[in-house]
């Protein structure tokens, strides 16, 4: 069970329990994360959010939770080109950097790099990407967006059939997803791609361990049936060779208004990790105007699922409500 | 007339009533910008400092303003490496950004990048300058200055002499200065550059066409005299070649204090968007002892003029000085 | 004596009066640089972290030091890609920079920048490191972590012998290190490196001009005997080329557990600036089991020292205490 002073590693450390609670302390965060709200539980503290690579999504999604906590950041997007350069061990630089931070945030290219930061920091780590192996906040947002929509649909996720679109082998966003989304019960999982790009088995084996259903399939109209929750993903091509069969495959797999309504169940909910590809177009523009596409919801949701953490592993999930009041300013978004 | 939850994206948007106003409200947030007085009234607000295009003077200023109201900044001058690469689009961009925070400011090399971001985007944005088109509250910053070194000479704007000299094609300050100051009343312009680096037409027209007097001058004893404000830029050489033909007009128009004395009104204001060029010396470092010199004034001004648009455009300008209050350190600035 | 408002450009320019009432200060400064309590003396300040070559560390100690007493922190670390280029002098960079904050920290590859940033700024500057020549906040860090050492094993600085080990020729933080530590009385140095990277005289004769011993050394067998502080430093193998000969010299100095119980007294403290270089091997991670290693408390140090500088120049050293308070989150660190 997450609690003070854990770190997050991988999706694989959260059980149901653990997602309900979060999901709960994240709901209960939304208006401080929208600004309806000013909480300043966390004033005096530090976060130093150390990115060995760049993901300015990532790393804004982790300031503003932590700021909106009333935090201060402290950013390290320039650190592959300083210390490491002189031969520093990450282990040293992330001992250093604990005892300047209360909590850290690593974005780091290789597998493995956030547990041996955890591993020589005072303080608590989490992942916020490492390499091909985890991304364990972005399962987290996945998994709080599919709850809240299911939810709104009057739906609930054990039962559920979630269909997962487009790269399924280097779309490392769709192993955590089929990972986290294992621990609720009876989920069918649709896994929709062209056959070079096909979920590694491993990763279907632990949905099907805990005795879900994985179906495979090769056509959206195969594919959309009976689907509750749509995930798509970008074609990862900066890290293969699409050959002209592949892409001739993956076009028949775009996501378009009209293929959405011809295939798919009227209130099925889309989701996208971010970024699509505009140019190949796995998820075309002409949907944004239908409420079935979650995907700027989803980004949304990304803060207060991130202020969730904060408050957990911080010792605050049960005392943040009370450092709570409204703004002096009464701008409120403008409706989406 | 600008108000709560409006974009600033254009100097055209301002009518003289909103340039007076904005000038009132920063007046008031002066002190607050030099850290006489402290104030929180943003406490709790995140602003997300969105540079494409790397222009550190314009960021930390934008930052400082945020900082001195309470707010917290996300800055994400990184971006042009990251999802941008990944083929998104500038307006998914803006609208992911906007669930982080509760205002942007963009700056961006292409033309009406702020009006798509501002398209897409659920709060309000700011236009920190998009290429060749636009920056509004450089504009903002220069009709402040000139609007307080005049009123401390005992001078009205309506009236004025205002001197714009050097590179008035591709200086695209100058532009949105004789866009800005045309709203008030019967100024005479002095266009003052080699002839081959002239302002387009199209800028002297709007100045034209709301009746003020646009005189051309390749001189400085002809365009000097009579000036009430000296604006001087920079050559963007590294936008055009400079032939000799061109160079040789250039060094005759360089102001120094030589130059100044010799064809300029003793109280005139010399003003210049910064950075001047040090090794052309279009503004020699020999006039930076004389008060006329209102370079730094004028950056200083950068800070309250844009507190002034936060605190309009949040909706707090009529509320945040119950919210300023003395500052724990007594330190204050060296005087010049 | 360093008082409110001064600068802070050099080793040189802190007496024994200096150091003992910043190591004071910073000791009562601990509990608040380690997120124990929380003290918002400084908030509405803004530092500007004005940094013109990147060194990730030494920027985010400043930060952290600054945030943890309340203030904003404002980050330029690409300015080397924006004004400057255009031909801007540092010195109207500093004083536009001071229009925008209350303090200035400079890092700067220039020897001399950190000087004239400091005499065109309105505000106070900190010399966070300029090229070869300084990096006096480095120095008081390295004293404050020798006097806290020594202090615990119940030793005085006065009479205390402390060996500097490795590159002593291109080390600028051994140099700052001789100099800081002269204003003692009765030290002695034991200066031990490879021939071709022996210290310069200038920096042994300041000590033996302020009475000290100076002692020079080729082996750690003699050079570790009877030493309280052992200060080894990286071999800035970028800055020179490493010959077999010297390469040599260099391995037989090589600090290990081995080596370090077979020379050193038993109580002996390891300090290091670090980076250490991993590769090479000059100080052993072997070593980091040992209590003697002291390298991560001195980074750890860097925090609150560093916060005692801004205390003390911007006058709140003698009220902080007043605003302390016991922080919202329960999180402490976890032991190392």
């Amino acid at each position: 069970m997450l609690d003070i002073g854990h770190d997050v590693l991988t999706a694989r450390q959260f059980e149901r329990s653990d997602l309900t609670r979060l999901a709960e302390v994240a709901e209960r965060l939304e208006p401080i994360a929208r600004g309806e709200k000013v909480c300043r539980v966390l004033e005096g503290a530090v976060m130093a959010n150390l990115f060995f690579e760049p993901s300015t999504r990532t790393r804004i999604s982790f300031g503003a939770a932590f700021a909106r906590l009333g935090g201060a950041v402290l950013d390290t997007s320039g650190l592959e080109t300083t210390s490491i350069v002189k031969g520093e061990s990450l282990s040293d630089t992330a001992r250093v950097i604990s005892g300047y931070a209360d909590v850290i945030v690593v974005r780091h290219p290789t597998p493995e790099a956030a547990k041996i930061i955890a591993g020589a920091a005072l303080v608590p780590v989490i992942n916020g990407g490492d390499g091909e192996a985890e991304h364990p906040t972005q399962a987290l947002t996945d998994f709080y967006t599919i709850s809240k929509e299911l939810k709104a649909r009057g739906k609930p996720i054990d039962g559920s059939t979630i269909v997962i679109l487009g790269d399924l082998r280097f779309g490392r966003t769709t192993h955590s997803l089929i990972t986290q989304m294992s621990v609720f019960d009876d989920i069918t999982f649709h896994l929709v791609s062209p056959e070079a790009l096909a979920m590694p088995e491993a990763y279907a084996d632990i949905a099907r361990k805990r005795g879900h259903t994985v179906k495979v399939f090769r056509t959206l109209e195969e594919g959309l049936a009976g689907a509750d929750v749509i995930y798509a993903t970008r074609y990862q091509s900066e890290r293969f060779q699409i050959d002209p069969t592949v892409r001739e495959a993956a076009e028949r797999l775009r996501l378009d208004a009209k293929s959405f309504r011809a295939h798919a169940p009227e209130d099925a909910v889309i989701l996208h990790p971010l970024p699509r590809d505009e140019v190949f177009g796995e998820l075309a523009t002409d949907i944004d105007a239908m409420d079935n596409l979650a995907v700027f919801r989803q980004t949304d949701n990304g803060v207060p699922i991130r202020m969730a953490l904060f408050v957990t592993i911080l010792g605050v999930a049960d005392s943040f409500h009370e450092m709570t009041r409204t703004p002096a300013w009464p701008l409120r978004r403008r409706p989406e």
